[in-house]
């Protein structure tokens, strides 16, 4: 039987960054020392007081299906963290708990996207984001932005960009792999717009609450017609657990809940169970002092990288990772960081996962290790250097 | 903003037996003593063997994502039992872990399904089915089948219903909501069809380890070409885990890969070191003592539902459910599940969710609680007749 395979599913690009962790993790095995840049995984163990919440439940002795939506306390306890930590009012029925915030993308694009359906992407951006698209047989059309604009859209592109076929634009703040905010100002003004064309914004806020200068906010404030993705991944440090979720319109939210008690049954529970514990004042305050060292490893590395020749030409203000241009020191980045982790024991990642134009100039550097290995690491990226 | 609905997130009739738990689960809240027979959820607590293992895995401190495809050694795990258990050599690289069976589900015809193609689906069969054809914009057809071939389709009413148009099928052994195995020369025959036609055969095996007169068997013995979807939800009694996996065609695999990193980055880490303990002697000891008490409860419902007069015209040989023909007792086995909801705290799945012809004939009880619970239930259902 030779299998027909659908054209979403023909020539899709690996995600090269998983494919350089397994030639890292390779190497790894063969006893080199490799110092980790590569993934968007911080090294920080498990919170205590996640951990102790994962046990308690865990000792309960039973592990059964959640609603689709997600458990009910849950999805208070977000929205109360809404209107705590932004002010912002949303009901907790219009919060969808998902696996991950993959799981959310998939939900919103089958809500959304009908096959031909252009959405708009800013490039650079998250890689997956094209595939969520592709999904449901939309076409992802690259917006290209720049360090003029710190790698976030302008209205007047958003504008110049949108034709009949546009559904809707996604955009990211904290951004992936640029770690850029979009400014307030402009946000609104691309939310004015796609009110204006009857379109969809959806705002990927995963990094939310990792940011190093200003406090953090919510596309949410600008009104209940936007759709944010979340996730437990990052600033609350629960990668492996596959847990996040959507904020979508009340008047979606009937649909969106019949489209995950389909595809998904619910979210795992123990994830869902254990996150109750992730907005406590004591795991705030431990991921308080995670992000402040965040920060610290954040103003190393762009210091190291601006004396190592490797330019940041918009400084990273969230997530946890420099978008850094290698093209004063080499001419290809993919070229370059094979160099890093062959040579050197340094896995990052190069730009082709997350740039269409000029991929050979760009390379992503986490700075998701300790201070005393980004100092290893900057060493050692010299030596190849 | 007013959102545009994609087609196939509109009219998405609920998953009945979701809402019909809400409104147990209300009428328990009230203080009402409810007797659950409506989730494909066993009560079962987790197995020690289970238990331990996640806590062994939690007390390492770390929840790190795992490759996309799942642990390498789970993977392997997963084969090992495909060649002790069934004598069938499956590579591990065939085998992807998913988030719960839905994710295999997901992941399976985001490949294989083009907008416009055709599935033929069993009717009656598992309702989310049809959702995942219609994610990806490709149309269910509904395969009647009925009692005389136990509810499983054969290959003459395949070829029947064959058209240019149609990719493949997907049907269940043992299947939800009847109960009811496939006759394995009956398999072969569709097996030997569909692959003449070029299309896809895709088995639903979630329920595999469930069955109370013959040995397990699976499709894969078949052949490398089929598609097998299976879940460490029912016979390993992981539910609320979301833990699953697909088995595709070597072929397919890079593809495969490709799309869960993208879509999902991977599965559930605590699940899936927890379910590393699933395949162990002891585990099995467990859960072959559970398959036979789901077997003593099987007979009981059974018998008492012919007492009653609801007719059960194929015995149910896997899984925990059966499938009872109301007709004799009721005009409308919605009316009837309600009544048994209201008056009796009986809780039951109205035929609709699985079936589009004589939705009101039909009624699915699941046997997933206490031989004490089912006697009870079998007298206040009686109560009401």
């Amino acid at each position: 039987m030779s299998q027909h395979i659908a054209q979403r599913a023909r020539n899709i690009p690996p995600f090269h960054v998983m494919e350089l962790l397994a030639r890292a993790q390779a190497l790894q095995a063969q006893g080199r020392d490799i110092i980790h840049m590569e993934v968007g995984e911080p090294d920080f163990p498990l919170a205590p007081t996640i951990l102790e919440a994962a046990q308690r439940y865990l000792a309960q002795g039973r592990v059964d299906y959640t609603p689709a939506a997600g458990l009910p306390a849950l999805r208070e306890a977000i929205a109360r963290h809404y209107a705590e930590r932004f002010g912002v009012a949303v009901s907790p029925e219009r919060i969808l708990v998902t696996a991950g915030a993959s799981g959310a993308l998939m939900l919103a694009h089958a809500l959304l996207t009908e096959p031909g359906d252009h959405w708009l992407l800013p490039d650079p951006g998250y890689p997956c984001n094209q595939q969520f698209v592709r999904a449901f047989s939309g076409l992802p059309q690259a917006l290209a932005v720049d360090a003029s604009s710190a790698f976030q859209p302008r209205a007047d592109q958003v504008a110049a960009a949108w034709t009949a076929q546009t559904r809707g634009i996604m955009l990211a703040s904290p951004a992936n792999p640029t770690g850029t905010l979009i400014a307030p100002a402009e946000l609104a003004r691309i939310h004015a717009l796609v009110k204006a064309r009857g379109g969809s914004l959806l705002v990927d806020e995963i990094y939310q609450g990792l940011s190093y200068g200003t406090a953090p906010s919510t596309a949410l404030s600008l009104g209940e017609d936007v759709f944010v993705i979340n996730s437990f991944s990052k600033y609350f440090g629960m990668t492996g657990w596959r847990l996040g979720w959507l904020v979508a319109p009340q008047a979606c939210v009937r649909d969106l809940e019949r489209l995950a008690q389909h595809y998904t049954i619910c979210a795992s529970a123990p994830a869902q169970h254990t996150a109750l514990a992730a907005f406590s004042a004591e795991s705030t305050a431990i991921f308080e002092a995670r992000r402040a060292e965040l920060d610290v490893r954040r103003r190393l590395l762009l210091d190291g990288l601006e004396a190592l020749g490797l330019q940041v030409p918009a400084r990273p203000e969230g997530a946890f990772y420099a978008w850094a241009d290698v093209s004063a020191v080499a001419a290809d980045a993919a070229v370059l960081a094979r160099r890093f982790l062959e040579d050197a024991g340094v896995a990052t990642t190069p730009g082709i996962d997350f740039v269409r134009r000029q991929p050979e100039r760009w390379l992503r550097l986490a700075y998701t290790t300790e201070v005393g290995r980004i100092e290893e690491a900057l060493r050692r990226m010299r030596s190849v250097l």
